[in-house]
């Protein structure tokens, strides 16, 4: 009940949850990720029925994740290919990942993520391409969109700062741990 | 029932929507991100019962999310303060909301995320530290980590890229419609 109102939200965070938050979702979106494209990949690699199998790829094919081709016509094959769309949430998943492995993974971090060519774990980290400078609490903020309603508008006519207060309580717990910090600055 | 086996799966991803991809969840975070602190604050911003609202921040101080003090005794009020956790997921869900503005969102973007000093939109990426690089499909890939268990270990034993087959097929399509690049390497 409550998930199915988010479509509707003027939040894109809202949305996106909406869009991928769903069981299964999710699972067959990162066994694509992983190379499966075929009914009979998805099949193998997932503990799903195929009712529910077909009706996931049928939705996700609707909302653009998916594009569909027949690559055999007797009896019928199809091929389900990753689209732009489901390649741009890759790293935004692989972030998320990151933060699972940091602070759900009490065993130790489950899957590393590595890069192919020196097999190195990456450092993942979420930054501005204009300044190079990561998305911190504090120094980043929030503006109406061009495709904001009024109420929105009004509400976020001049940016607001995340994260900001608390950033503030996370440095005044510092310099009270390590005054001589404080009088360098 | 298909949501609540994530939290035992062997994915740091699954993990992460199963600890924050419940309704309420992030909408209370948001707020918190945003400023609000006490139970008042939230119950003024979020259309929520009392009743629900008092399960959510139990639960989201429980599961480490917020930090909870008493500013005032008589009568009792508490203060939820955002935890390195909730702060750490911040950039996360600012690069999901990021995606979601670019294709969830066709009646234009509808928040903007912006640098507070300049006040002009960011350009989100998820990125590498050690080497600055993007995470790109085809150049980012998956291990097995410290905390994996024997199945894991054995599936994930190299790296396995991830988004590759795709990676090709965009580059054959681009190749196809601009021969002339293709002549050019």
């Amino acid at each position: 009940m409550e998930r199915a109102s988010f479509a509707k939200m003027e939040c894109p965070i809202a949305r996106a949850v909406d869009e991928v938050g769903e069981g299964w979702t999710l699972l067959i979106l990162r066994e694509a990720y992983k190379g499966a494209s075929t009914f009979s990949d998805f099949e193998a690699r997932l503990p799903i029925t195929p009712t529910t199998l077909t009706r996931r790829l049928e939705a996700l094919t609707a909302r653009g994740f998916f594009e569909r081709t027949t690559y055999q016509t007797n009896p019928p094959r199809d091929r389900y290919e990753l689209t732009e769309k489901a390649l741009d949430l890759l790293p935004v998943l692989l972030a998320l990942g990151t933060w699972g492995n940091r602070w759900l993974a009490p065993e130790g971090e489950l899957i590393s993520i590595v890069d192919p060519a020196s097999g190195e774990p990456m450092d993942v980290a979420v930054i501005d391409r204009k300044t190079s400078n990561e998305l911190r609490p504090g120094e980043v903020a929030l503006k109406a969109g061009a495709g904001a309603k009024k109420r929105m508008r009004e509400l976020l006519a001049t940016p607001l700062v995340l994260g900001v207060r608390v950033r503030q309580t996370l440095d005044r717990k510092r310099d009270r741990e390590q005054p001589e910090k404080r009088r360098d600055r």
